[in-house]
This record gives C-alpha cells, structure tokens and sequence, in this order.
C-alpha cells in the first residue's frame, strides 16, 4: 500500500477569489504585511496496490481528473510505501 | 521579505465530506485502490517584514484565525526568506 500527496496550485495568472478573501480579512484584522495569498489543496489518500505501475496511473489521474481541475490548477504529487493495517 | 506556507489539516475524527465526494467520483471512474482522501488546504503567501519576531506572529495569527477553523482543523507552517522583488 502506498500513501500519496497531492498538493494542487492554482496556475500563476488565475485569479484566486479565496487567497483575495482571505487577505481582505487579514487588513481588517490588521496584518498589513501579508500579500499574494495562494490558497490551493492538500491533498492524502492511500492506494492499495504494491504494483508501481498501477500506483502512479491511479494518483496521476486521479488528481488530474478529480482533485484538480487541469484548465486552471497544476498538481505535484508524491507517494511512499507505508504497512498495511 | 518571508515567503511562508501552511498546510491546513482536517484533524483525525472530523469527516471529510469533499474527500468523501471526490472517492466516490474514483469509483465511478474505475480506481478502485483509492482510500481515505483527505482533503486540506496548501497556502502560500509573502510577509513583508524582516523582523522574524513580526513574522512569525503574524503567520500564526493568519492562519490560527483566517486560514484554518481552530474547531476542527491543524494547521503547519514554514518560512524562508526571499528577496524583495
């Protein structure tokens, strides 16, 4: 079995709505040396299989096809193996 | 300047209905291996201060109060100086 993360990163460019919001209430609260707020996803989930092969298709294209919508975000993804429970 | 980065985390227990969401979609897709996804936040934002005392607090208080819900979710952080560009 192997444990992966994805981390997915909205493209540089895209606006990001959240990051904005985000910042907005950091001014209010009175942080005012915080700038360029990127709020993407960090992502872990366990695959079972101790076939490489299979592990890496299943994290590619599950992060390509559902944690990440690939018009606008990139993902990285890393995985290592961990004892089944 | 600091670039920091927080990775905002479902504490153990709290359902994750997004991560919930997005396996049934796996399913659906046919991969079958994919378990427990957990679903977080990965942020990216730049502290305009060179004093660390200033830094370090104003990252904790950002993401202790705007970026993670203390309720239900942990929060982790780093940071590394960057030059002001």
């Amino acid at each position: 079995m192997y444990k992966a993360t994805v981390i997915v990163k909205r493209r540089k460019d895209i606006l990001d709505p959240q990051g904005k919001a985000a910042e907005q209430g950091a001014k209010l609260l009175g942080f005012n040396n915080v700038s360029d707020t990127k709020i993407g996803k960090y992502i872990e989930f366990f695959v079972h299989s101790n076939d490489l092969t299979v592990v890496e298709k299943e994290i590619k294209e599950y992060a390509g096809k559902l944690l990440s919508n690939p018009i606008i975000e990139d993902f990285e993804f890393k995985y290592e193996k961990v004892d089944e429970t």
